[in-house]
């Protein structure tokens, strides 16, 4: 049974005072946020009339989802990091800042505060099991001059696809660092080789992902911030080419210029150089950021993160 | 700086992937509510310029909500539970059942399971501070008729605003009783007034009502179902007359029919009668529910909720 009732005037007064529009008190900002979504939603309910069942089945639902704290998880699953990066994308052409490594979604697991070393940096703890993993490589300026002093901060997972911090058996910091590049931008670092990330299975994300078909699975990624003052804040992650979910990555962070071919290094004085104990993975990735007089593109956009 | 990207190949087919368009599993109707939400949000973000700061703070927010069980309780005060009964009412006018004592809203703090008396019971332990109350009535049809053996199902706050089985201090069903019409379709049930309900200062829902520089209160109601096989389920709900929120309920739960005036009574003898100790607040409400054949109207709608 279809019925209309947003043009009634019980609806128009209803949604003129959810958004506090008769009062002079408040946040304008907030209210006209607030005063859209709910519209939208009062819309979306009336043209494909949702029962007071579903819809108090995705109220309930949004409890759990808070619950179990993947609220952060959801977004990139339903593609609104990857969405705000397009938005991001079109922003700096407008502005000719396009350029240099595509951005891609920071996703929910950074977390603040990581070790930083300068040019070389060990990411694991030393009792991590995994392959060894040699990542390494320059970062330039969109004239491909180097860029020395710039903080290229890096976390990756474990084999199990977990991270350090949100699982707790691992040790602080483990597969988190800072390193900074030296006079001619090149920065080095020893870890494992990360495995990809799946979503909590039974948990919230997972639920709505089964219900559109889908799975929650990320290929074997890396994540990336890379800065300076004087050049814009790049967020980025590359992804380890022939992973099965590398093209298709339920949190759509892919971008073609982010694969990378690793190699496989067996060469005995290769393997003692670093330090590893029998084949290990070389992952080379050259970054290029873009220089701006904007100092407050030089920062990472203000989010709520976990801190240790 | 206003980019516009919704029209551009690369979200269109990430709103595609997004909502499991390009599979053959899951749920068809979760699908198109999803993909409803997610373009209704993607456009939203677009047409006000949404920033990344902005869309964060929302999702936190949405974890933080979650995790204080408030969305239940965010909903009626955006307007929504108010919205379904508008829809409801609409829905009834269309089959030909609209009349009888108007529904309002549930509310987010009804427990199955309460006891259930013949005719007369007793709301509070004994043990609740407050004044009397004397709440009685006639359920009849829609041509006047008495229903007998018709369920009232009643729960209210205490003089706190606060309902049992949420606040922990009161007895197990404190407040909270079902009561079956009698052959002339009466019922009556003895209890203390129940002071209004505001909500959790500090918490999720009061954070955006501030934002909205709205209050959180609702006025001093009773809630009832009625129901009885044969009749269509009524949800509803009175506000006692003289409550500085009764046309202003934060909730938007006010209905000018159920608004009623009770009679202070200070006459011993029904001071005796009804077991009081001094001067209590009569309270008539009289119901009226409509006959249908359609049996899936003579329960409430499926909505989880807490159960003892």
């Amino acid at each position: 049974m279809t019925v209309k009732t947003m043009q009634t005037e019980a609806v128009k007064a209803l949604l003129h005072k959810v958004a506090g529009f008769d009062n002079n008190e408040g946040n304008p900002r907030a209210k006209e946020i607030v005063a859209r979504l709910v519209t939208d939603i009062f819309q979306m309910v009336e043209d494909l009339d949702v029962t007071p069942e579903e819809f108090w089945h995705g109220v309930n639902y949004l409890n759990e989802l808070g619950s179990n704290m993947e609220a952060v998880l959801l977004a990139p699953g339903l593609g609104f990091d990857h969405f705000l990066d397009i938005r991001e994308d079109a922003k700096d052409e407008q502005m000719g800042l396009l350029g240099g490594t595509p951005r891609t979604i920071e996703g929910p697991l950074f977390v603040e505060g990581a070790p930083k070393d300068q040019t070389v940096t060990r990411m694991d703890d030393g009792n991590t099991p995994g392959q060894g993993m040699w990542l390494h490589g320059q970062v330039t300026d969109e004239t491909g001059a180097p860029v020395a002093g710039a903080v290229v901060d890096l976390w990756h997972a474990d084999k199990k696809g977990a991270y350090s911090y949100f699982d707790t058996t691992q040790s602080d910091f483990n597969l988190r660092r800072k390193v900074v590049t030296d006079e001619n931008g090149y920065y080095y670092a020893r870890s494992i080789v990360p495995n990809g990330y799946g979503c909590p299975p039974g948990g919230s994300t997972m639920k709505v992902l089964d219900l559109l078909g889908r799975h929650g699975n990320r290929p074997a990624h890396i994540h990336f911030f890379a800065a300076k003052s004087g050049y814009k804040h790049l967020t980025t992650q590359i992804n380890l080419a022939g992973d099965k979910y590398t093209f298709d990555d339920f949190a759509f962070a892919t971008r073609d210029e982010l694969v990378v071919e690793a190699t496989s290094v067996s060469d005995a004085a290769k393997i003692a150089e670093h330090g590893f104990d029998g084949e290990y993975l070389d992952v080379e990735f050259n970054l290029s950021i873009i220089k701006t007089d904007k100092e407050e593109l030089a920062d990472k956009h203000v989010r709520a993160r976990a801190a240790v």
